[in-house]
Formats: structure tokens, sequence, C-alpha cells
């Protein structure tokens, strides 16, 4: 008898759903569902470019479709319900959701509907950039420990920025909302049909990167440290949790009520969830050694470490988490704030009527174009800096323009950019004694673009492989779903188990070519002097502060 | 009886043409032709993005068609050949032609047709940039009084760089050079009907500017300093020149060849010739504390001073030549390498098909921008830099994207970028006694671009006038060439006596808007910062080597 696991990713612009065979892999069913509400699913600000906001109601929505088109697939194929052992989600993150006392989002109640402070405020929001650098500073003061695991600096996409804007912005959202729920955790409640917050079970990953939760210091940050950010997070702690859980862990069975809309059994298993960069490492097939990166409109780099081996605390890099990825091991985090959504930008933008497909258009073009021909180079800092400078306030650069230069080697150049940025964390990691053997890439970039993985394993000078599947972080989630619905169910011990029986990789591999390579690092070095010189504080001859000016001046004549 | 005089403006991308009343400075014939050949008259090279040359066929091409136009009109207007009573010409440069010993350009020979190096060499031609550092370093070493006019570094668009290029790269078309002649130079004589090198009567406003030439040290460069740059320059000097000429100087009388092509009468006064910034400034009405700014594709900025105020040498001043601009005053030259050019480059490479009009789409888009709200810091340095760093080796950059970085506002960023780049001229002047009253802009760009014009003068913080003509370096060149004829037939003791008469200004004035000006000088401060740490070697965090540093990488994928 064949079984069978859901995964459900919950990605920034759409819904994603893959089940997979247990015994081989196979993705038997593959769905999406496209957010309805605002710009590819986000909601923005014309007055505030660093808002970035979701509709709650698309996640259920959205959830809702998959359930029909999942009922007609697998009856269609003839694969039974009770096949289906379990379910596991994985989403963006941070992106925590107000909510009431019955977890239900504030933006669904009346008085709220149209408030974006009571959506979900997605992991890019980034208004809380000066949150951030309040609880930075506070916590190097008094609670070094917090930032010990978290590469020395909290980021403003991050949960507690996020709830500490909100009360100084929006008092009365703040003060209505029972609790705050990261999206990976409001998932599974809901699936299991929780009806309070305090009933949540959360997950470690959520709470390890983004909310300072380590039980060295007894879980998330104290009272006295919250009631020093603000007054009024008197109370706060009691309303979040003591305990997080990592993914495989049970959350409970399918309430009735999702049963029915799925076509699954009551009953069936639910995961605890995870970020989907997480559970995308786990699918694509990450093990010691090897450096997982997860390729879309922003990158995540994912690492493990037995919990055995003594992993300093690395300056700038995410969270060093354990049990974050897999279970027993140490998981670390790191990542490029935009890589896809650069690309996107830049074109869009730019070249919106050149052609039908203007992405193979120029990429085409881009391919034609020799490292260093250009004589362009940038920083990828259009979305900021998440590792390894932690920076939301940082800003994108382009230099080396003529007035011959042409689009398409601008578009090369931000490829290159993005791919300097990745060698900038990987060295990070080697510098404290952690090798990084080689790279596997999944997401939706890899696949889409061979140029770019060319360009990235001439820039890092290491071999890159190619996930299989390109739902990683969906078949992650379905893995996490068969681990939590027990061994005499899914025949697996444990996670690395059923990663040998479902990962695999594509035949083409990307080798770094010599010559490249060695033009890369001239080029590199500069990109590296300008990281350094932009993005830290340390130089005499100051341009830390150029770009953060700018930013500056911009809010006030916008105010 | 009513006098008039004909001026003649080789621009970058056509010749322009105006008759004008001298009793009144109307504009009773305006006249343009585009040069045929490469595109917009400039022949490039696709493998080297530095090189720019022009067909000297085109400079006779287009006089010709315009002889044919011009007899039309007068005849039409009434208007006799024999009271146009002078001629002037003003050209590019540093623009030399390589000629034979009939002072035939060098490409019309068979031989040579195709050989771009036998072509002239337009003043954006930058492929010497390594040969003026060479000449700088040796003039430092030997002859620190040949960089003391000419802002302490010589730079790739000139003279001897030119030449100095063309001997090592193609010593063919150096060697079979009877001469090498200044375009400002070349058409006078042409006019006159001259035969031979050593008969053309060379430009003062050429040679003190672009070749070195002061009286102070006899002439041109020494030939022992020559020999020293390459011993293939041995009897180069001989060649040359050991005088030179202020405008307004006769030449000789119009040939009869040319007097049947353009419908004139034989021996009609024509006069020494310049360069088109310094007629323009003429034109333009220039005066003592009054900086002229000529604006196309690049731009030029012009002050005259009386001899007697003793102006010290400024460091990155083009030239402080004598009778340069106007005969009895020290003129003084400066300049930005690309400033329409980088708005043309913009426009027409990320948005070609856009609009219709790109130009006035994004123009206007741009115009609702407030200063500092896109958060945008450009460098102009698209073309390298010529004011204050002379530096060819530099290259544009763009700095503040983000995600939401729109197109109007990157254009906007470009405009505000020449802007700052104005002003650190403006200071410059400043910093060394020379106070700078107000500005008078003339050229293509003023009259086009409105928003250009206020946010100059939002940045200066310095009221702006327009000149009235749209052509006003035709129209200096017509009052020089009136000046040639003598003040029997012209009535003019002098140039300016003649600026009284024809030169007038727009009723529209930019005056700074004073919250706008205080936007700027904070922007401004940053521009100042980068400008500084890009541009020059002092600084301990050497950024300095960045953009040339690439260049080297690029031009070594080229090859």
């Amino acid at each position: 008898m064949k079984n069978y696991a859901l995964g459900l990713d919950y990605g920034t612009n759409s819904v994603r759903a893959v089940v997979i065979n247990l015994s081989n892999g196979r993705e038997v069913v593959q769905l999406i569902e496209n957010y309805p509400s605002g710009r590819n699913g986000i909601i923005t600000d014309p007055e505030n470019p660093h808002l970035a906001r979701q509709n709650p109601a698309d996640y259920i929505y959205c959830l809702k479709n998959i359930g029909k088109k999942l009922q007609r697939i697998l009856r269609r194929k003839g694969i039974h319900s009770e096949n289906i052992i379990g379910i596991g989600v994985d989403t963006t993150g941070s992106t925590p959701i107000p909510v009431d006392e019955n977890l239900v989002p504030l933006c669904f109640k009346r008085e709220f509907r149209t408030n974006k402070n009571a959506m979900a405020w997605l992991w890019k929001d980034h208004v809380s950039a000066d949150e951030a650098e309040e609880i930075t500073n506070l916590a190097r003061k008094i609670r070094p420990q917090y930032l010990s695991k978290i590469g020395g600096v909290y980021s403003s996409e991050w949960f507690f920025s996020k709830i500490l804007h909100l009360s100084r912005t929006d008092k009365k959202v703040f003060q209505a909302s029972a609790s705050f729920v990261e999206l990976a955790d409001f998932i599974p409640a809901m699936l299991v049909g929780c009806k309070k917050p305090s009933d949540v079970i959360r997950s470690i990953c959520a709470a390890g990167h983004k909310a300072m939760y380590n039980q060295q210091w007894g879980g998330l940050p104290d009272e006295e440290f919250l009631v020093m950010l603000n007054p009024a997070f008197k109370g706060l702690r009691a309303k979040l949790y003591e305990k997080a859980y990592p993914a495989g862990t049970k959350v409970g069975g399918l309430s009735k009520y999702w049963a029915d809309k799925l076509g699954l059994v009551e009953g069936t298993a639910v995961s605890v969830g995870a970020f989907d960069a997480h559970m995308g490492a786990v699918g694509a097939g990450i093990d010691e050694n090897i450096l997982v990166k997860i390729m879309g409109t922003s990158t995540c780099d994912i690492m493990i470490f037995p919990k055995d081996k003594n992993i300093p605390d690395i300056p700038g890099l995410c969270g060093i988490v354990p049990d974050s990825v897999i279970p027993g091991f140490i998981g670390l985090e790191a990542g490029q704030s935009a890589v896809g959504d650069i690309f996107y930008w830049f074109l869009k933008t730019f070249l919106p009527e050149k052609r039908r497909n203007v992405y193979n258009y120029y990429t085409r073009l881009a391919r034609n174009i020799k490292p260093g021909a250009s004589g362009l180079l940038a920083l990828d800092w259009h979305n900021g800096n998440r590792t390894i400078l932690v920076d939301q306030k940082l800003t994108g650069l382009i230099l080396g323009f003529t007035l011959g230069t042409k689009p398409e080697e601008v578009y090369r150049a931000l490829i290159e950019a993005t791919g300097f940025g990745a060698r900038i964390i990987i060295e990070r990691i080697e510098e404290y004694g952690v090798n990084v053997e080689s790279i596997v890439a999944c997401g939706g970039l890899p696949d889409k673009n061979p140029l770019l993985m060319q360009i990235y394993a001439d820039i890092t000078g290491k071999e890159i492989k190619i996930s299989a599947s390109e739902q990683t972080c969906a078949v992650g989630a379905a893995i996490f779903g068969a681990i939590a619905a027990g061994k005499e169910k899914s025949g697996f011990e444990n996670v690395r188990e059923a990663q040998k029986k479902i990962c695999r990789f594509k035949i083409i591999k990307y080798k770094p070519v010599q010559t490249n390579h060695s033009v890369y690092n001239q080029i590199y070095r500069h990109y590296k002097k300008l990281h350094d010189i932009f993005g830290t504080p340390q130089y005499k001859e100051n341009l830390y502060d150029v770009m953060k000016d700018l930013l500056k001046i911009r809010l006030s004549i916008r105010d």
C-alpha cells in the first residue's frame, strides 16, 4: 500500500501544494494558487515604500481552492484519502498576524477591516527599521546573549521589531491583539481547529530565528527587557508562548471542517510548521557541509551541523538555532533580501515594452557578455542587506556607467551583484571554520535561469547542483507531514531517512570555469570594498551614512 | 545700409549657420545641416567604446548644402551679398585632423580611406587616456609650467594626447601627416583657400586651452619635451606652429571657390576660429562675474577677467588663457564631459519604446518628484570628468535604488547629478576668489528643458538667465566675422561694443527656491563626498581605483 503526504508552501505571492509518494519522492499532485489581494498578493502603501502586508483571507481562500482541485485530482488518480498520512506546512517569515482571543486575525473584524496594521506583516515589510535598531541597541547593552544566535543584529523583518512598531504607531490594533501568531504557526493551528492563541503550537524555527527564543535563557526574551522597549509591552510575554517545537512534531489531527474542504480524512496528522527556506532545504536534500540556496524573489541559505560540533556564533548570520531545520541538528540561516526581485524590478520597470518575454530576451543577450566586459559593478541592496550586514537601510548601487552601457549589461551586473553577495555569505561562514563543500540550489530561479547558476558557480568557485523538484519547500513540508504521522505509518525513523528516499538532483551541474572565476576574483575585490565602506561604520572616510541619510531625507520629503 | 555677418558653428552632430543683422542682432537666416556619416555624425568602434571620430568630408558636404540654401534665402529676403561683411567660425575641440602637405585630410587619400585614425579625432574621443596621463606625468616632472594654465592635468580629449596615441598605434598615418590641424583652424583656412599647413592661421583659443601654448614659454611645448614623450615626435613641433591668434583677427579673404558655393563676395573677411563654447559665451553676452554655461550634449563653462586682475591658477580648470574668449581679457574654461548625452543615453537605451516623445514624457513625470524624494544620488561621470577632476577614466554611478525605484526618478537623479557637477565647478572657481554672481545659460538644453534649469538654480542657489538666441555659438562666430571685417565696415570698436548691440536675454529667469535649495544642500554634501572619494587618490579607504580598475579589466577582456 502506497503512502503519501501533503505539503503546503505559503510563499510571498502564492500557495503551492504537493502530494508526494513516500516510497519514491514522486510528486503526484502539484498545485498553485495566487493570492488575490494587492499586487501579486502584497498590499503596499504608496506613501511608504517599506510597507508590505498580506490579507490573511487570501491564505484561507487559496487553501479552499486547492482543496477543490486536490479532491478532483486524487479521485482521478485513484489515490485514497486515507493513504495521505500527514500534512506539513511551511510559510514565509517572520510574518506575524495580530489575532483576537478566538485566534481570528484582527483585520477580519469590522472595525479593522481596512487597516493594514491589522493584516499579516509580510517578511519583507521594512517599516520597523528604527525599532530593529532600538532592539539591537538595548540587547547589546543589557542582554547580549539574545543577539549571539542571530548574527548580532536584530532585523526590521523580524517579529518583535514589527510588534514594537505596531505598538507605537497603531495603539488600537496593538491593544486589541490577544496575541501575535507567525503565519507558520497560524496555518497548522487553523488546520487542527485551534480556537485560542494559548493553544497554538509554536515552531522553534520561527521562534529561534526571529523572536530571540532559546532554551538557554528560558525561551523568549524576558518581561523586563520587553517592558524596557515599551511600557505597553507589560503583559505581552504572557500573550505569546513558553515553549516552541521542532517541525515533525504533531500539532494535532485535521479538523472536520478542513478535512471536508481538502477531501482528506479527519484526524490526519498535521506537523508543526517552519519557514519555507528551512523546509525547502530539507526537501532539497540538505546535509553536512552542503549549503542549500533557496532562490526566488529573495534567497535563503541554509546549513546544518550535528549538535555536538562546536559552532561558534557567526556575526551577521541570521540564526544558529538547534532543531530549526532537522531535529537533532543545529540549523544555520543566512540570506539575501532581494535576488529575483531585483531582476524583475529592473526588467519590468525599465524595459517593459521591449519584447514579449523580456526575461528570456535579456538573459540571452546577457549570456554573450564576458565577465568583466561591461565594466559595471553593482551592490544588490535594493531591499536592504539581510546577511551579513543585517541592515535594511542600505540601498542598491550601480557604477561603471558609460554612454555606451546597454540594458543587458546592467541586467548581467545585477545578476553578478547577487552572486558577489552570495560569496560574501559563504566567505563569512568559512571564516568561522565551517567548510562549504558544495551548493545545492532550489526554488524558482535556478531552473528558469541557467546563466544565473553559471555566474554563481564562476563567482563562488563552487560546484552547484540543482534540486530535482521545483517545489522543494512543499516537498520538505510533506516530509515533515510524514514524520508527524509517526514511524508506524510513514516507515521513516527520522527526517534524514525520509530524505534519502525522497530527495533527488538534476543531472545538470554547474562547475566553475577557471578563467571566469579569476576575472570575478578581481571584480569581487572591489565589490567587497564597496560592501564594507558603504555597509559598515568603521571607515574613516565615512560613506556609511550616504544611503541612510538619503533615505532619511526621502522620508522627510514624503511626510 | 544694413550690414550683416555670417556665423558658422561646427557642432558634434551638425553645422549651424546664422546671418545676423549687425544693427540689432536679429537672426535673419538660421540653417542646420546634419552630418551624414556614422551615427549622428559620429563614427564609433564597437570594439572600443572610447573611440569617436568624424569624417571631414561631412564638414565640406554640409557647408555646400548650407551655401545652396543660403543663396536662396538671401535672394528671397533681398539681402545683398556685399552687405555680408564677415564670416566667423566656431567648432568643437580639441578635434585635430591629420593632413598632408596640401592641407588635405589624410582620410581623403585612397590608402587611408577607411582608416578611422586618418579622420578627425572628435573632442569626445577618449582612446588616449593613458597618453594623457603620460603627458601629465612628464610635465609635472620637467615642465610644471605647462600644466599651470590648464588645471594641472592634461586631458585625453586634447591635441597632444591624441597625436601621441596615434603615433603609437598607427605609425603609417602618423608618418604620413604633414601636420595636425584643429577643426577650428581648418575651416577658416579652407574658406580662404589656404593650401599649405604652414600657412594656416591657428587660433589662440585652441592652442592655449588644448595644446599647452603660451607666450610665457615661447608658444607650444618645446621639442625636447615632445621627443621625451615619443622619439618619433622629433620634427613634430616644426610641423605645427609658432604663433597663435585671437578670434577677430582676419585670416584672409573668402576664396573664389567658396564665394561661389556660399553666394557671397570673394574676399569677404574670414575671422580666426575658436571653440564653440568660447564664441557661444560671446554670443550669450558674457561679462565679468557672469558664468556662461553652454549646455548641450556636454557643457562648457566660460568666464572672463580683465588682464590686469591677478587670477591665480585654479586646479582642475581646463584653461586660463589670455585673449581666448575676448581679446584683452583672460578667458577661463571649465566643463562637464556629458550632460545632455547622459539623459539621451538613459532615455533612449532603457525606455526606447515607452512613448513617442520619451523626453517630454519623462520630463513631465520627473517634474512632479520633489528634491530628495527619490532617495537616489548619481555621479555624472558617464563620459569621465572634465572639470575639476580632469579624469576620463571615471564612470557613472547611481545609488539609492530600491525595488520601487521608477525610471522618472532615475532620470531626475541624472539631471540633479549634472547640477551637482555644475556646483562643484562654481565652488572651485569661488574658492579661488572669483565671484560668480549669476549664470547665463545657452545651447540646446536650456530652452528644451525648463525643469533642468530650475533644478540647476535650486542646486547652485544662483539666478539663471537664458540667452535669447538659440544659436549663441553661431551668433558669437558672426560677431567675430564682423570684427574681422574691421571697424570701418562693422562700426564696432571691439567685441564688447558688438555684444551690446547684438546679445539679448529671454524674459524668463530661473530663481532658486529656498526650500529646494536647502534639501539639495544636504544631498550635495553626499555628492561631494562620493566625488572626492571616487575621484581623488588621497583617501585611505581607497575607492579611487574602483572605476579605473573595472575599465582596465574591461579592456583586458575586449582584447
